[in-house]
């Protein structure tokens, strides 16, 4: 059989990964895809900086004109960004291309438009490398688990994030010291916003979102929340009472809608998640017949997300010449049967609450605190007051709530900080259970 | 489009879960699909017994007739078992119609005959309830992984075992004990060789095995060492050397042919595997580009299985009109591209070893036992010696040896149980880094 061919663009970390894991396999991959996958060209900005690995690949400059090639079959997408990398793949869409993507920030902006033009010109896009790099959490919820209703997906899906945390609690540092840290080692950016801000995060969780709940693409509607303001008094007295802080991408069905959210959150201990540590990914998938199951693995890195990449060549190839409703569909569900359930907002959602204030330690002010949350109607799982400073006569207390609305929680909080024991710093964290 | 029409074999647990979960999740299933998926009958031995699930579908109770039945398209084989289950595979497959099963024991033995079949017939025979329950295990090796060259899976693939282990550890329990409570909880059956005799585990890597590395099943080339013989101190020991023992089913790509074994192993307690606790499988996959990723779930239990047999349902749906190089193959690799290495013999495999045995507190027995060791070949990694009894004058020394060949270790052992201060009883066990 004539080889796929493949037309690559971008020659960065993940593809030069493609490119080196492509030939190491070869003769393994062609066991397995029955017909050899040829990368007719690599596509790059500067060709001086084409990566090594493309060896004897012609390298192009010219990406645009690049994709409309009559002589390939796929158009791989490792550009990243939503500039060019959108143009491109669309291009190549309309030019009749497959399109495999590792950019969970295209498709969580741009997927519905994008999954709409690849219907229309009858092409796959397959993206699983676009969320927890080597990890199949796309195929395992597209395909694997298909039987079950989705309840609930929880994801560590930004291995920065997930290292600076481990290395928070287990040497006990200030979270600025410790992203240095990363920085130095390369586990983190110069500029580390996305993944501390918890954008990248964001993206995958509302692509997980839509595929496990056969709804649109709404990165817009995600709520955000990351761990730059997190302290690591938080992470030590989270431990004291039984518990890890994660940084989770959640999206979780609700009485009335998707709740869609990113933020650092306190998971039980003993959770098999809470040993999820380092630079690793990990998502939990609740569904109602198989209940909670867990994938583990490398987020990122050049050969993880090539695996993913290159398993999505492979299975582009097989289904190059299937009927379209052969396919599994973009985002798991037929297109025509999308749900429009909504995204519940934030102050709608339902969680529970770690709440750590300073006061001043004062006959009354724990009994304060406890009738406040009373009188909201929020109920109290456990309480913590840990040493009181001889020299300010502070303490700090720590809260535990039982599941409340987000809304309901912060107008407790409002009138807490205005009790005239309480400091103003203070830390809200939510708890999930995972269960 | 007209129903996909299924004949579902058997309606014990796995069947009866299938049949609630596919009414239960009707809607959500055809969304997914595109096409309902109703059961045209429920075939089992004793009528009066078919389960209250089948509702309004016709039950029948001639199970080699039913599979001819001309008016279905896929036969969903849940009985177990290697005698009518077989007949009736085959014969469905004669009758071109495609087989779903979660039988391992019918596809560790004659996987080869019933794929060779399959293949010749134009059906397809997909069995992801077969091994680790809803855990999309076989998709992921299959396809999820594609792009690798696998150089180790390694599985707690029996739920009883690992939950005897568990409960041994947790409680202190000796296995006789925690095995009757197992069995009083319905964790056991009431005839358990399957599950403790590591035979279940061993029909499940074998399956894996041949997945992973694109040979044959060769169920009767696999070393079987169960936990029968496990003692509640081996357990303690191990962990305060840091390590955990799990039942492990281990396929391997060695110097010289696959290893396919199945024992208790020692693994270090910091790896996510050892907290895998109770009834859970895991399973752990070294790729040469993924590098290592796990995947968590129940492995057994009505509808978590029928969350893989639903999954197996939908797919076979969406593929039944492709042509046969549009599916995935049957065990990953083109059939005839199955590589003919050989499964390494236990002798010959590489790994390291623990071991416990009791001596007569003497002069010189540790620098004896070192010096036998030594003599073979083998290095220590590290050595305990357990608090001497006073009245017998006896103590247990424990021994974790560095990386040998079982045929090096197994004569060391001997001439090791010859030694004048060393009494019969020992405990030999395996121990691996899972790096």
């Amino acid at each position: 059989m004539r080889p796929v061919r493949v037309g690559l663009l971008g020659a960065g970390t993940v593809g030069g990964g493609t490119l080196r894991v492509l030939a190491r396999n070869r003769e393994e991959i062609s066991r397995r895809a029955n017909r050899p996958i040829e990368v007719a060209w690599v596509a790059v900005r500067d060709a001086a900086k084409a990566h090594d690995d493309a060896g004897a690949i012609p390298v192009r400059t010219d990406t645009l004109a690049a994709v409309e090639d009559p002589g390939i079959d796929v158009v791989v997408e490792v550009i990243g960004g939503t500039t060019i990398a959108k143009d491109a793949v669309l291009s190549a869409i309309a030019h009749g291309k497959h399109v495999v993507t590792a950019n969970k920030a295209l498709l969580a902006l741009h997927g519905n438009e994008i999954f709409a033009a690849a219907r229309k010109n009858n092409v796959m896009v397959a993206f699983e490398g676009a969320v927890s790099g080597c990890i199949p959490t796309i195929k395992v919820l597209r395909e694997g688990l298909a039987a079950n209703r989705i309840e609930w997906i929880a994801g560590i899906v930004n291995g920065t994030s997930n290292f600076i945390l481990s290395e928070m609690r287990a040497k006990g540092l200030p979270f600025a010291e410790v992203l240095a840290e990363a920085q130095r080692l390369g586990y983190a950016e110069a500029d580390p916003t996305f993944d501390i801000g918890g954008i990248d995060a964001a993206h995958k969780i509302t692509l997980l979102s839509a595929i496990g709940f056969g709804i649109p693409v709404q990165f817009d509607k995600a709520y955000i929340e990351g761990i730059a303001d997190l302290s690591d008094t938080d992470i030590t007295y989270a431990e004291e009472l039984g518990y890890r802080i994660k940084l989770l991408g959640i999206a979780r069905r609700a009485q009335d809608g998707i709740e869609l959210r990113v933020h650092p959150t306190l998971i039980p201990a003993g959770r098999i998640m809470a040993s999820v540590d380092g630079a690793m990914n990990a998502i939990l998938v609740k569904g109602d017949a198989a209940g909670v199951t867990m994938y583990y693995g490398a987020g990122a890195g050049a050969e993880p997300t090539a695996s993913a990449v290159i398993a999505d060549i492979i299975e582009v190839t097989r289904l190059m010449a299937a009927e379209p409703d052969e396919r599994v569909p973009y985002l798991a569900f037929q297109p025509d049967s999308l749900s429009d359930v909504g995204i519940v907002p934030m102050a709608d959602v339902r969680t529970s609450y770690y709440l750590r204030v300073r006061v001043r330690d004062e006959v009354g002010v724990l009994a304060d605190l406890a009738r406040t949350l009373a009188d909201s109607g929020i109920s109290i799982d456990s309480m913590l007051q840990k040493g009181v400073d001889g020299e300010t006569n502070e303490a700090d207390i720590v809260v535990l709530t039982h599941t409340t609305s987000e809304g309901q929680f912060d107008e407790a909080l409002g009138r807490i900080l205005k009790l005239p024991a309480i400091l103003p710093a203070y830390a809200r964290l939510r708890r999930e259970d995972l269960t």
